[in-house]
């Protein structure tokens, strides 16, 4: 298998199958293109809001996304928010996953993050421990609708 | 007990004792005056990164944080995320938490969120319960220093 590209979302990203990936989470590729256009411009307006991809051969096969929260506590201290971690099914348990998430703690560690922070169900907890994280508290939910 | 006015942070409440409400959390109020001022425009700066604080004759007596984070996926649904929710040793007991906790709630809701998720520890997780919160899943946290 090819190496694949780690980098930040493109617009050309949408005819590279990126919407497909995410229905991997939940069903996304059924939203309309100018919905998706008008999302992907609201995200990028913000630059502490960034969403990285996998590519190969020209295919988006995985993506997750990063927020970095400045605050004023902990000297200033930045932390990373790790939202959406998903590899397209049939390119699973080939360490993409794994580079994805590496190279997001890189972009975190480069934005002055002292830490990065997830929430994940316990069937994916060991993944992330044996990438270094560690169980830390509760993620509590409030549904609006 | 005067009623708490729950509303967004303005740069003069530095003069009414935020950070020292932080302090709760972790020594903040030892950082400088311009640091503070440079963290504040650079938290106001992004729209989607709103501090919210409870105030009781001139003084702030609690604070959260609420970053909105739209999404592609659920038909590019919006989250809301509750981060440092604090109130100064002397005013807890005083319902002040749920009162800033429901404001911030409200706030997501008007912005469009479908749900508002924060982390917890298990000595809190029965007030966040309380107001309608459920547990979802695990925190988990990477150190980069």
């Amino acid at each position: 298998m090819d190496e694949p590209i780690i980098r930040e979302l493109e617009e050309n990203d949408f005819k590279k199958g990126f919407l497909n990936v995410l229905d991997t989470l939940r069903e996304t590729s059924n939203i309309t293109e100018d919905k998706a256009l008008e999302i992907f411009k609201n995200i990028k307006s913000n630059p502490k809001h960034i969403i990285v991809v996998a590519e190969i051969n020209e295919k988006i096969v995985g993506s997750t996304t990063l927020l970095i929260e400045p605050k004023f506590i902990h000297q200033g201290g930045i932390v990373g928010h790790i939202e959406d971690v998903v590899v397209s099914k049939e390119f699973q348990g080939k360490k993409i996953g794994k580079k994805i998430i590496k190279y997001v703690l890189e972009l975190a560690k480069n934005q002055g993050c002292y830490k990065t922070i997830l929430d994940c169900s316990d069937d994916v907890k060991a993944f992330y421990e044996e990438i270094g994280f560690k169980y830390h508290s509760n993620e509590l939910r409030f549904n609006h609708i």
